[in-house]
């Protein structure tokens, strides 16, 4: 019989957690004192702010254990973190994982899920430097927080979109809640995992190495991941700069296999693209002289599209879809938001 | 009808904490962004290391809403992060709520929980920067990482104990979960919410004043808090500094209620002393020329007593009792573990 968190007890699980980070993790400059004692311990570098966030993740909610394995549950996971660090511009560094995991979980499921960690932070030379363990009798809960530093002044906000800005987004939003679309409402025998939007669900990619060559020219005015929707992240920043935009929706990247399922399932893709999330795309905006050096900077370290899909305007919180004969449409973005009543 | 979160949303739920912190919190020095952002940012201190914890409490297993006021479970859930801090020396700093509750939760009881967090963070001018709401259908839980602040080289460790070094104790480790005993196993009606060792489970109190005072002194050479129980906590230390300990089972700090409360219930005071955990008392190790020293600077900052219960022995992992003819008997400290099977 497979091991179980009730054979080995926490202080057991906390030893084979640390044992596989020291095997398969990478040390994180700077820290001083990782898991073992009250606290963690890091010595931050001079002339760098220190950015940190937390995101948890629960099953049944925020990803499904039946579809996945523990190794890509433990990526999405880190993923959902590490894309809120790269949005800032950061490089993450420090991790402390807060599990919340029923007696009955196998042992080399939590190692799975801690490799699905690593496989997200050994490419930043970033560590869990800390964590807590706990029981749960109903849905397992990961909750991460995650450190990462940037250059003092180089970080990215939300707030300081200015008028006449482009706004441009990284890569096709939108794929990923199509996926667990897919994969809510499919009979489950005829679910194919190689769907290209189920995979797009179960192993999102952040972009934090594209954030951090943005935020380190200089020549962003702000950005956000899309963490919410592509729509209701873009109202995050005209909400807290004070201004408004303009869509050209045309201009949306929708990729082919969001296009093939819009198609089959009889739904709109702009829709599609705009409103729901579950990847972590990057939204920015930019002098409209820099819309170039920005997309060259994104082509020089990686291969996704960065489309710019609309201008800043000055009219606060107003948003137009500019419609090819240059007229505009104003609507009111709408993304997720837990806990509201449906039909409220 | 009282407001719920699912009347007012995630970020109608935002909007209103972000509004209490403004209102009822601190700034805490060095923040350069807080809530409201992808991530929170701020600028580390020069010549500090900055400590990091992260704990969670779940309902029924760390804290008992049925019985407690949403003010004293933030007070509890903050407690104990700051109890981690403090036990390295830390001065807190920064926290992140993590928070994971249920959609028909009542708008005024969160507030009540946030003014329970500021209650314990804003005597030491420390803030919530960031954080996250989720929706849960069963058990909510709070989980919070919290930082604080160290001058470089000054925190106090648990593996650096050493062969002589006497053993202290703050104040009377058992009485919380005596208390937490008498909640779960008195009727309803007769429960005295006013019983000191109930009042230590529902208000417990973390030394993290004592525990920088002793760190800044540069006197201990090891230190710790209760969160495990006494023994269990005591064995970390040995554990990881490869030493033992001897201890003289007549100088534990027993309380009069503690006292009281076994005789009635008889139960063995050492036990409920040593064993059970739910306070946050600090157990630290130091020079025997030094115990007075910090006694006294224990006693100019606080009322609490400090015991020395025993002494560091060179015998890795080996525990003694030394009884009153000097003779000792050597025993296995064991301490809480989730997840580990009844009787196995």
């Amino acid at each position: 019989m497979s091991e179980t968190l009730s054979d080995i007890g926490e202080f057991g699980l906390i030893n084979r957690i640390d044992n596989l980070l020291k095997q398969e993790g990478l040390p994180a400059e700077g820290t001083v004192l990782g898991i073992g004692d009250d606290a963690a311990s890091i010595q931050p570098k001079e002339g760098f702010e220190l950015l940190i966030t937390c995101d948890s993740v629960i099953d049944g909610r925020h990803y499904l254990s039946k579809f996945m394995n523990y190794y890509d549950v433990g990526r999405r996971a880190m993923t959902v973190n590490i894309s809120d660090i790269g949005a800032m511009g950061g490089q993450p560094l420090y991790a402390l994982v807060s599990l919340g995991l029923k007696s009955d979980m196998n042992i080399h499921d939590v190692e799975d899920m801690y490799r699905g960690f690593l496989s997200e932070l050994n490419p930043f030379h970033a560590a869990v430097i800390g964590g807590n363990v706990t029981q749960v009798e109903e849905s397992t809960f990961i909750d991460i927080t995650l450190m990462g530093e940037i250059k003092t002044g180089y970080a990215l906000r939300r707030s300081t979109a200015k008028a006449g800005d482009a706004i441009l987004v990284t890569g096709f939003p939108g794929e990923a809640a199509a996926g667990l679309e897919l994969l809510l409402h499919t009979t489950s025998g005829n679910i194919k995992l190689d769907n290209p939007l189920i995979q797009a669900y179960i192993s999102p990619t952040h972009r934090a190495r594209e954030g951090k060559a943005i935020a380190s020219s200089g020549l962003a005015t702000a950005m956000i991941d899309t963490s919410d929707g592509l729509l209701a992240d873009l109202a995050h920043i005209c909400s807290d700069s004070g201004v408004g935009a303009d869509l050209y929706r045309k201009n949306l990247p929708i990729s082919k296999s969001l296009k093939e399922d819009a198609t089959m399932n009889k739904k709109d893709p702009y829709e599609m693209c705009t409103r729901d999330s579950d990847d972590y795309e990057l939204i920015l905006t930019c002098a409209q002289e820099n819309v170039e050096k920005i997309k060259n900077i994104i082509h020089k370290i990686s291969e996704i599209p960065i489309t710019q899909i609309g201008t800043i305007s000055e009219e606060r919180e107003i948003y137009n879809w500019v419609l090819p004969d240059e007229t505009k449409q104003q609507f009111t973005p709408k993304g997720w938001d837990h806990f509201i009543k449906k039909g409220s």
